[in-house]
């Protein structure tokens, strides 16, 4: 049995979205096992009338909520009583609850998961890897997307083998194709953190880097994990991501501004929806922590109970094939097996 | 009579793009006149035949090429005949010509501008402002796209300075909207060098600051100009380009896929063409080096002949309106008049 908690407050349709996407992971995985954190009693009217395995569901009552523009310290020390805090406490004091699934406050969940999951051996900072679809039916993984801005190039060499390791064990995918985020193709192109970066990666063994992405490539299918520093990262994502939707938006505008546009449109119907689809970025899931001890998926804000299901999925998976164990003995295998200073 | 010159070799169309999109520019503006650089003999064979204002058009002659991957220094050292340092060599020597306007390596046009043209007094490195279409029928300025990698917050402070000025003067923008790529919206996201930009940006006198913007509001039209280092600028820009483009390919590609898709999308046809021309960077010129001591424009190297003589407008309109006076007026303003070291 893989037991996860979810934080169910915080993000938009909280806490409906995340109690009937813990169901619907409940009725697809038989072996998991769900904690659903939050006010007891608001849980409660929310599973009521719900049919579900009742012994593979359970309730951690927390009264408070983590506001979403709330400072990280602040939420750890003043928000004890918090469903995201509650839940992290549970992670570190009960061995057998695997990870935390949670839409709530970013910067939150990273600043407790860091300090109080404690990180993978070896492990410099935990990162952020959240997925993509490329235009060719394929993914491709960014780490990291914003959990870190000031790094050095041995981050992104952990970013390299950590997020390998989670695409070839949660996705399936094969000796990852592992590109370093550049503004040019040619090695010695960037700044002095790309230049000795490329280096690093081309020397460490056991993962297959390719070499510099430019970002205009991060759809083309070519790559299935790019390591970037946390603030282009950001940038990267959320730029293609903003692009496509404004652009899905101006067909939107401009097809409903002419009546031949739109009878065109009737019969491209199912394909802009299957567009419309491609482009959700909640049927990808959610942006897991790579290197914190346990299990860390952060769900976007804006997730429905399908976009939930996909989070806990993850957190799942990532369990399964012992995503955490792996990456420690791969680390060790790089950097030795001695404990790190905290 | 504004003098420009054009470097017509470099880029995947030259010269015969240089050089048609030369007599484009001359014919739509009376008081222009043109110096074509490059070998003298294909550049005839070019013009031959062609009905132009000859006592408007002059020919540089210049054997050699920079090549599109050479190194910089190497460009400026070795290639003292090649159409771009010859033209360069121009521009320093002839008060009269202008600027210049280049398809040709853009880390040799930015090398050569900046050691042998000098910068606008205070300026501490030139940088790049390509511009960009808003969904809503506007434009947006980037400043930098590329051209300093390892920046410190007074770059920021200087592109909002010389951005505002440009936006204002070449595309009539009133009191330009300035924001801050940031990877949240509010004043202490970000790393040392967004916390600091931003406080300086906020105290500076003459442009209209509007605090921190996050990629995926680029081309929401809220926002004339933003300004970022030179590395996420260009992951910026690119990956806005490359996402669009990749849409409008998997588009295209979805349409040829099904017979009824097919169908619909003949009725839409206009509308698809509108779109891929809106999504032409081509149409909006190239991207412009602001703080040189003289006009410098750099072309994409897959300029056509249109592309072209919006680059050559581009400088035009930068000369017409005094835009390096007024950049040195409003620096002035800031720093003082004292020359700055060299």
């Amino acid at each position: 049995m893989i037991k996860i908690a979810v934080d169910c407050f915080g993000g938009d349709h909280s806490p409906a979205a995340q109690v009937e996407g813990s169901l619907l992971a409940l009725e697809q995985f038989p072996d998991l096992s769900l904690i659903l954190a939050g006010h007891e009693g608001i849980l409660q009217s929310h599973l009521e009338g719900k049919t579900y395995d009742k012994e593979r569901l359970f309730i951690l009552h927390a009264p408070d909520v983590v506001g979403c523009d709330e400072k990280p310290t602040d939420a750890i020390r003043l928000k004890k009583e918090s469903s995201m805090m509650k839940t992290i406490r549970l992670l570190r004091e009960d061995d057998t609850v695997a990870g935390i699934v949670s839409m709530g406050s970013t910067g939150a969940l990273v600043a407790a998961a860091t300090l109080r999951l404690g990180r993978i051996r070896n492990v410099i900072r935990p990162a952020f890897c959240p997925i993509l679809p490329t235009m060719n039916g394929g993914i491709v993984g960014v780490c990291d997307s914003g959990a870190n801005v000031d790094i050095t190039p041995d981050y992104l060499q952990q970013y390299a083998v950590m997020g390998s390791l989670y695409l070839e064990n949660v996705y399936g995918v094969k000796n990852p194709r592992v590109a370093l985020l550049n503004i040019g193709v040619e090695a010695e192109k960037g700044d002095d953190l790309r230049k000795k970066a490329y280096e690093l990666l081309r020397e460490t063994s056991g993962i297959n880097f390719v070499g510099n992405m430019e970002s205009r490539d991060l759809l083309s299918g070519k790559f299935d994990l790019v390591v970037c520093d946390g603030f282009s990262g950001n940038v990267l994502l959320k730029s293609t991501e903003g692009a496509l939707l404004e652009m899905l938006g101006k067909l939107k505008r401009d097809i409903r501004s002419r009546l031949i546009n739109k009878f065109g449109a009737l019969f491209l119907y199912k394909m802009f929806k299957e567009e419309k689809d491609f482009m959700n970025y909640q049927n990808y899931g959610g942006s897991v922590l790579l290197g914190t001890a346990k299990v860390v998926v952060k769900g976007h804000g804006s997730s429905k109970a399908t976009a939930v299901t996909k989070c806990i999925e993850q957190a799942y998976r990532m369990e399964l094939n012992s995503l955490t164990e792996k990456t420690e003995a791969a680390l060790d295998v790089l950097f030795g097996a001695q404990e790190t200073e905290e």
